[in-house]
């Protein structure tokens, strides 16, 4: 199983009254571990003129364990549960710390991210190199438990 | 069907850099609209003692257009898709303002929430009261359309 | 002493967990007020093109109380410390709901504007317009007491 | 001179839909660096049931040059502009990160905290062993040269 292994720190300001992560907070985090690890420095250089948009189209996350405040960052894993024509499917766990004993994990989320063209604003392909590169990452899509 | 409209405004902070409300953003729109809609006054009210938790299991939302920045609050439609003994699913449209045209639909989620008593940190019942309250917004849950 | 009074609704994501509004919520608030007491529909509607940028230059805040909270919008109160050639001085006391008893003064706060031209990135004068019409909330700037 | 250097890193969210780092998000830019530098594990780790609260009674910031996305954390700058009985003032300067070129100066700032016991809800005076670790820290507060 081939996972990229994201380091994410937590701010205080992502607990709310309930002394936890807030549930919106979890999604900035996954946020943070995709740009981390699918921008390069070409999209994160050209933040106000990027030359591709990346739109969420979905979310789902099953929230496992509440997450207390820590000093040492996440580890988000991330991989690719579908590599589609314009589109891709990027799967997470969010986990206690590398080493962290005992191993927690607290959430488990998928986004469907569309690759825009920021002038025509529509979908464009992924190009032949992004595949390449990416789909070192393909892996099973989350089974999500808690559908109901 | 049954739904409450809750007007939610937007802040301009809710922007991300692509100028448009960003993805995490949106589930803080619809936690304002829960909040709302379910808490009574004695909830609101000792937010830091609650007699309550409200702990968000799982949520799932597919974005259906972009939301600008706009005055009006938008519309948030919400509505119970599922009742349970500890645990209920709230089911959200999120919409252009009332009376907008052309009317937009922005994006569609659920969120399933556990009640959670504080001092055991253990699901508690829903009560007769709250079920009979509740019981008149039940509908039919989300049909959700992207899960691929 | 003419001021504007903006009622300002509170988010539930505005508390820590200190169970009290953020410190840096608290910025937030007053964005959120200055957007609705000063941009008209022009701005507001054109936010991704818009014709003025609003950059902060500079913000003083004191936090008199902390804020809990509560489901009736603050009353933040606006008006003009100073009005420059390119620049303003936006003065705040964020106050308890109108009506509320007790009546609870939560902080008080200045934020100095410069207008920026978007196309050429300069500052640009204040229009004899906006001055005619902002000069009506012309008052005292606040006077700070924790400067130490 | 002798302040601390505390890495910061950006979050994609702190952009605003000026594409810059948002005035109130650099407050908790500043939070974070305070967070890292002053709290002990003891506090971090109990942050439900803290020993110590750290009110922020004030803030004063200026704004120096708008902060664009960037991966590499920023550089804040942290030092105590006075260490008074139950209260300081911690001093920031935000920079571009270490070894950037060409280096820049976004903002300055400082917050005044106050040291409050959570169950008197009284401010608690500032130990010896907190007095003497801290004292090494201290230098000439902020000289802010837009107070106008």
């Amino acid at each position: 199983m081939t996972r990229m292994h994201v380091p994410v720190r937590l701010r205080w300001n992502d607990l709310d009254a309930y002394g936890h992560v807030n549930n919106a907070a979890m999604l900035v985090l996954l946020e943070e571990a995709r740009v981390q690890a699918f921008w390069g420095a070409e999209i994160v250089d050209s933040v106000t003129n990027p030359s591709t948009l990346w739109l969420v189209a979905r979310q789902e996350i099953e929230y496992l364990s509440p997450v207390p405040y820590q000093s040492q960052p996440l580890d988000v894993q991330l991989w690719l549960g579908r590599l589609g024509g314009a589109s891709l499917e990027i799967c997470y766990e969010v986990c206690s710390p590398l080493d962290a004993e005992p191993f927690t994990q607290y959430a488990r989320a998928a986004s469907t991210i569309v690759l825009v063209d920021p002038t025509t604003q529509r979908p464009r392909k992924i190009t032949e190199d992004e595949r390449a590169s990416w789909s070192a990452w393909s892996d099973e899509p989350i089974a999500f438990t808690r559908r109901g």
